[in-house]
């Protein structure tokens, strides 16, 4: 069983797997029966890879993934959940400095988190995180609009339809949806429209399950609405982090997708041990976690 | 029993105690036995109240409070707890935007909270609210320095004589203090000097108790570590926020003192309700809650 990886991988996935992770040949990929790699290197890879049934990647997101690529006899693995405490936590990062107004260099009034209701969007690894931080950390109501859910920390649980019903109880609105035909644009502006005067949003999901006209056009109309995100609309592949007309507003602040693995090495390595012990448990028992809806997306 | 409030209270004050909260006049404060006060009306008020026994601040602080006019048969109680849940959700905002970048506008190393270690320093009302948040919202080990200690949430505690012998143990330090002849500038060069090279430092107490000079020289030392206050050093009896030289660094994050009562109406509402029920315990217990040591400040 050929297994290779386009990452270097740490010292315990060696342990846990027989993967060749350094110098691989085109021979390696063609002969390779799982693939380990980030979605943007699948179009230069796939194409080559005869053998391959199993695709593992490394990120948890598989929206930029190039489906029309995949065979009918291929299965691909994301590695949702493996960022999501890192993510949960600057999910807070978001709320708690749009909530104090920190970066902001003058007075402005607080929102206090304490005994206020959060509406957690997707109930998966980083929306159970979110819950659990948001329940035992600041004492919130928790509500969760989502297809499965994960973790305990919900009050109440809805399904995505019923989103437009629950927007307007929520003091903070936590965005952690992954990007496929169902979520793109469900925050628009005829749901927007009904958050209260005083919410706070952040997105830490995927950018474009919000419009980006329709939330500019609420922070302006409701002024003690605040937004933050830490991903942003894709303009030619790049997300517009530096240019994006948000910036010109008061109530806005943002983080260029560093909620992740980017931007520290410890969060990647363990990224990189789970997509592993992933790959070990398809090995073992024939089956992993995280195998993705193709449907959902084409 | 005449009590007399310098403040408007809400009207679950008034179902408690009898106070009279308007039109006060000199007569009024000539015959109050207990007083309900700002620190900074003190200097004023006291001189003209001759049968004064209870002074109850509606401030957590009374560092600011003009100890030489106090009689020796007056008691000082403070407020303290009364902003503590606001106080450590802002301590959070900061530790959290300093972490994660927010506000920085550009890719940051970002530090993890989860399995990390914060150092709190004062272990009153702020300081528990701290360790709780800490321990259960970010799964992070408490190390509690403090001459005493209120809730159950620190993993080790100490005095604030062992201070040195564990700072360097912290991945996050919160410096909850009030300020006394103990505290101030127990956070000086020799002390902050050994401190992680990747520490987050965040200050919620007073500023005088970190030394200004000291703590620039450590974050120009040591870039790696970053600091956040919401308390600033005292320049003619005003927080100096805005002019404080820590601005010129990129590692310092700040917010001109509102992550008590002054930025939102309802954390005011709570603390004035507060200060009422302590003057109800002493009206009927004979005894209430913070009484102050005058012995700390004088």
């Amino acid at each position: 069983m050929m297994i290779i990886s386009t990452v270097k991988l740490p010292e315990e996935c060696k342990r846990l797997i027989p993967v060749k992770d350094e110098g691989i040949t085109e021979d390696d990929i063609r002969n390779a029966e799982i693939i380990m790699l980030w979605p943007s290197q699948a179009r230069e890879i796939l194409p080559k890879a005869e053998k391959v049934k199993i695709i593992q990647t490394f990120s948890a997101g598989v929206d930029d993934f190039p489906f029309e690529l995949l065979k009918k006899d291929q299965l691909l693995y994301s590695n949702a959940g493996a960022y999501s405490i890192s993510v949960a936590e600057h999910a807070f990062a978001l709320i708690l400095a749009l909530a104090k107004g920190v970066g902001v260099k003058k007075r402005v009034e607080t929102y206090p988190l304490n005994n206020s209701t959060i509406l957690i969007l997707g109930a998966g690894g980083i929306g159970s995180e979110v819950a659990k931080i948001a329940k035992l950390g600041f004492n919130m109501y928790v509500i969760g609009v989502s297809r499965s859910f994960k973790g305990t920390y919900y009050d109440e649980k809805y399904s995505l339809k019923d989103l437009e019903k629950v927007i307007g109880r929520a003091d903070v609105i936590v965005d952690t949806l992954p990007l496929n035909k169902e979520t793109r644009g469900i925050l628009n502006y005829s749901v927007l429209s009904k958050v209260k005067e005083k919410c706070i949003i952040v997105n830490v999901g995927r950018a474009e399950t919000v419009v980006e006209d329709d939330i500019y056009r609420i922070l302006k109309e409701k002024p003690g609405v605040r937004f933050g995100t830490d991903v942003f609309w894709r303009v030619n592949g790049k997300e517009n982090f530096s240019t994006s007309k948000l910036w010109e507003l008061e109530n806005f602040t943002g983080t260029p997708h560093i909620a992740g693995a980017t931007a520290n090495e410890r969060v990647l390595k363990n990224a990189l041990i789970q997509a592993c012990k992933n790959v070990y448990r398809i090995l073992n028992e024939g089956e992993g976690e995280n195998k993705v809806k193709i449907e959902d997306y084409i």
